[in-house]
């Protein structure tokens, strides 16, 4: 019998699937109520390797009664075939726009590979690398006479999330940025370190949770006062006390992912992605 | 008089924007022949914002002839409409599929606001932050007495792509991932360093066109032995050479993006996503 609760998902890509991972998961977010078995399969980019995916449906159809939902972002038309012929659900992410936006434009589409993950050009790819390794030198606040070069400089309290976005936002946007942890010795000063004085239009801080930073900490650093509850707590309000008192803007991260906290800086920044 | 040459394009999300401008960059990457001035909007969860970009969409058609594309993902109906109802080409890159799906599965969809981009769940948050200081820990060859903790250990000549391959693979797929750059010395004796003997299963490796090193090399350190045609040819013939005699299995990434590379090397290791 099959279980309406259960079901296989097949995200397939000619390419990176990076897309169609992003689509599909966000579509089978809104289908909470049903658990969903999700295999990625990238680089689908033969006959044996398509045919191999749809012998692997129908044995899933054979095996639970239902076959898996399909989603395809798949540029070349004789693969895609394969899957449209096959007796599976196929949502193809890809496709269902190019029709209408070739009416649309008036104009036929090029039917190439997915250009979008490729490089752009030598220029873009070596400013992306270019701002990871600055958002390495200047991580974790090294080498602050760097900061004229910032796009950013994301502050905030030890373990709030800092370097995890920073290369986020130098890999996905090309950004120049850098981070400055705050002390517990410079907060309470009230004061906004010196380092930072002369940049305070490209400061962006963050800020979480006292009790979600306490847990942070106390995986890698058990027993000491940097991973008490009261530490925590107070770290957290003078920061945001102090960000509140000097007009950074900030951002709680608590419930965030890095992907959002990146997109939610460049939203909040107007920082222009250099790509 | 409307130039179809040149055409604006909107990318509009109720949240981070990435999975819309993922599939936008994509499907216009389709249309080479036309020149796109593409602007993302982020963030657009209320009607006075909707309102605003509605209006922005009437003054270029006004003034350009016709009006923008929209490439939507918006998971709220009521700011989806604001669009539908205005006079321009709509994308509708979620909801599109959301109808399907609701009658394939039998079950209504949450209209809940994109949650592929949010904190699944905290120990999937936590895994993948120590994932990246795990990658900023053995980055560069340091700590290798940590590669016993590594999914992969990524190794080449200096300035192919290591770091930023390593970063993104574990920002991404939450891979706790290691880089040892592979020195002249080292390369000269034609074994594997001591380091990477007991990892080997471990190993990825990636090469890159000498000509393209030596471009890499030359922006940042113009002048040295290290940034000569002969030193970059020399050291990518015997890298190569070393992976073919220990069957390490490498990519050349010279025409590849950071996602690229990443996606490809989890294609061919397969390694799991940890998340």
């Amino acid at each position: 019998m099959p279980n309406p609760r259960k079901r296989h998902a097949f995200i397939v890509s000619d390419r990176t699937g990076l897309t169609a991972e992003a689509m599909a998961h966000s579509l089978l977010s809104q289908f909470p109520g049903i658990d969903f078995n999700i295999e990625t399969f990238t680089f689908v980019d033969s006959t044996d390797k398509a045919l191999e995916l749809v012998r692997r449906c129908n044995l899933i159809r054979t095996q639970t009664g239902t076959a898996p939902l399909i989603f395809l972002t798949m540029v070349n038309d004789e693969l895609r075939e394969h899957f449209n012929q096959s007796d599976t659900e196929v949502f193809d992410l890809f496709h269902t726009f190019i029709g209408p936006m070739e009416k649309h434009l008036g104009v036929k589409s090029s039917h190439t590979i997915g250009k979008s993950h490729g490089v752009k050009d030598e220029k873009a790819y070596t400013s992306r690398i270019a701002a990871v390794h600055f958002a390495l030198q200047t991580d974790d606040g090294m080498e602050t006479d760097h900061y004229g070069q910032a796009d950013l400089i994301i502050v905030g309290v030890s373990r709030c999330g800092k370097t995890p976005a920073s290369l986020y936002l130098s890999l996905h946007y090309g950004l120049y940025v850098s981070n400055y942890p705050l002390t517990s010795h410079e907060l309470s000063s009230r004061e906004l370190p010196q380092a930072l004085l002369p940049f305070r239009d490209k400061l962006f801080a963050l800020t979480i949770d006292p009790f979600r930073l306490l847990q942070i900490r106390q995986q890698r650093y058990q027993g000491s006062t940097y991973s008490t509850a009261a530490t925590c707590q107070r770290e957290i309000a003078q920061a945001e006390s102090l960000f509140r008192s000097h007009q950074v803007p900030y951002l709680n991260t608590t419930r965030m992912s890095v992907e959002e906290i990146g997109a939610m800086i460049v939203n909040r920044t107007k920082a222009h992605n250099r790509l």
